[in-house]
């Protein structure tokens, strides 16, 4: 269908920042599987002279409205009252869910307030959805006269209370309207920057309508969206998988997981498939890749043994690293760096160790920049070091270098796991 | 002053759901704490004509628009270009941020694409925003002629680049214009709950209007904000202490510290300050204590050595906690995070040993449920060990559980170093 819907969030605590807008991103995505356009998303107070401008504004650019907040059961609660009269329609008391009201306060042991039933009056000849986790109904309301075709759904604004009445009652509403879905694939790239990889694929982005192919960038990483929109899901692959064979081939050797979350994710999935362990020791990432790997639910089966051997000492205590070595070459070198990964896997009798050393910062060591980093792996099939300069000056640069570094030694796992005969 | 401010939101990642927007959460916060009134919040895609279109309806209802996102190296980038023509206002190559782009890429050893030295081209007589954390400079224009009087106020998208842009830029240059400035102290709490603190302070954070009295939730942490608003900031102490005072009568056991950033760094300054050093052992928290402390700049003095002993095999081998123990017992008990600590004690030499054993889940193990975690700290001076239920049911309770679990051990450490003689 070619309706589009605005997103509308009503409360002043999203004005002042008290709380975090995660209904719209909710609503957006739950929108967006459904093939339903959204080009706009608003937030007022719970004010409504300025809420019926915003509902202007929205319906003049879109035929969808979802509102969120103000169904409440105090004064400054007025969205059921503002939308209502916007389209020409009183407040009726429901009594259904006015018994729902009383049941729910029933259920808590706690008397039921004339506010609380003021909650029960629902515009006339509206749909309604039930509210199972609160007191206050949703519904929706469709347009006739000059509103003719536009539609007004109006959900609670706490999270536990709208997110299930989206799914349970607003979306079989809707699906009713769309014939359509999209259908996206998220294709996880290591080792290549967004602007880098935006110019190798930058023909394919711009013809490419559906699917589309859109890039977003994490810190070090860069996803990329294909996203189909079709009348049944059947019919999506073939529209996407063409398009991300091209993308293979441009670009396949920084890609290392579709679908698969992140590289930790896809990390310890692969070596359950494989039956693979894996141990990392660690100096500037200081457990970091540890805890990203134990992260993933299911770790357990994978990851047993890790050190943070964060000085030259403990290195030589904890480790076994050979002082001798240390003593050439230093603590921030490949040659250590190679060190802990062997004497890693050698303590921890783990297929793959992987190890990180380097300067994270702020001040330089050893006579070492800041962002040299030494990652290394060594398994029985494949050992290999990189030399890493992840420098960068600024106060989260330090956040950055270990954050990089880490992913740079799951990678290092990820990519021998995949070797392992 | 009264101008008010519309924070505009551009990203085509927002509208389909793909990340939460904080951003717009972070302004309406910190523009609060400022005193511009925010009455709404727009999310527009990267599209240049319904961003105009955005900025008409946004510029008819506010002085001053803060937009964020839009301003990367990609074709799809336009935020800069269409709120320049908005103001007529041609973009110019500015050679300052230029350089700083050029010498950004320098640094990563990674070549300045095109696209990146686009990013330099900057609207003709604007205030520019240097940005230290990524390539995109943002700015403020003023308006003149028929935009007489209208403020754009341009920001990177990534909240790492757009909040310390907001804060060492677009706030002192609202400053400027409002003659005012804000003096504000953070007070770290641990151990109290959000509505617990805020009902024990309630009466104060309603009564105080300068400064102002807000608390914010953060995984298992409060942080309480005083803001004063003055004319010079020597006059800020004299309406901040006494509230201070008055806070830490009422909760200040639970106070941790007071615009020292998080229990981590909080330690790791008291360790420094003492000359105490300090060891950790993890099983469920899987490196998150190491990595927590050693993300803290100058953590070497106090943080040598961490072990991830994710199995029972590994808590014998690597930690030498007694086989019998750990069978009589389990590993997810109160005598086996004792054990840990002690032996993690005795193997580093450190002053202060911590260690953390439980179910961070998904699933029940050796019976136990999820959630059940045992932290445990140790030192000549005083030993502990805590009983923790962080149960959840969510898809985010393994996150929560080594989130907090962690946290936990870094306090036991904390008020361990205090106690030190």
């Amino acid at each position: 269908m070619n309706q589009s819907a605005e997103i509308l969030c009503i409360g002043t605590e999203l004005l002042i920042g008290d709380i975090v807008n995660t209904n719209a991103a909710y609503l957006a995505r739950r929108l967006a599987e459904m093939g339903i356009p959204v080009y706009h998303q608003t937030v007022v107070g719970d004010n409504p002279e300025r809420l019926r401008a915003a509902l202007q504004i929205a319906f003049s650019r879109a035929e969808i409205v979802i509102t969120t907040g103000g169904l409440g059961p105090t004064y400054d609660d007025l969205s059921k009252e503002t939308v209502a009269s916007f389209f020409g329609r009183k407040l009726v008391m429901d009594d259904a869910s006015l018994k729902a009201i009383r049941s729910f306060f029933a259920r808590m042991n706690r008397p039921v307030s004339g506010n609380n039933e003021k909650q029960a009056m629902m515009p006339e000849n509206c749909t309604i959805f039930p509210n199972p986790n609160g007191t206050a109904p949703g519904c929706a309301i469709e347009g006739d006269g000059d509103m003719e075709g536009k539609i007004a759904i109006l959900l609670p604004g706490p999270p536990r209370e709208m997110k299930p009445m989206f799914d349970e009652s607003a979306a079989p509403f809707l699906e009713r309207l769309s014939g359509q879905t999209l259908v996206s694939h998220s294709l996880h790239f290591f080792g290549i920057g967004e602007s880098d990889l935006e110019s190798r694929l930058h023909e394919m982005m711009t013809k490419s309508i559906n699917p589309t192919v859109a890039p977003y960038a994490k810190t070090g990483e860069v996803l990329v969206r294909v996203t189909a929109r079709v009348h049944k899901k059947e019919e999506a692959a073939a529209l996407i998988d063409p398009v991300v064979e091209e993308i293979r081939a441009s670009v396949g050797e920084f890609l290392y997981g579709i679908d698969v979350g992140d590289l930790q994710t896809a990390l310890v999935r692969l070596c359950q498939a494989k039956g693979l362990t894996v141990a990392a020791a660690e100096s500037c990432t200081g457990g970091m890749v540890a805890e990203r790997i134990t992260s993933v639910p299911g770790a357990s089966e994978v990851f047993e043994w890790g050190v943070c051997s964060y000085s030259v000492r403990t290195k030589q205590e904890l480790l076994g690293v050979d002082a001798g070595l240390l003593a050439e070459h230093g603590a921030v070198s490949a040659e250590t760096a190679a060190a802990m990964a062997s004497r890693a896997r050698a303590l921890s009798g783990a297929d793959i160790a992987v190890a990180v050393t380097g300067n994270a910062g702020p001040d330089p060591s050893e006579g070492k920049p800041v962002g040299l980093v030494y990652a290394a792996v060594d398994s029985a099939w494949h050992s290999e070091v990189l030399t890493l300069n992840l420098s960068r000056r600024d106060e989260d640069a330090r956040a950055y270098i270990r954050t990089v570094a880490s992913s740079h030694a799951l990678n290092l796992a990820l990519q021998t796991a995949r070797r392992k005969p």
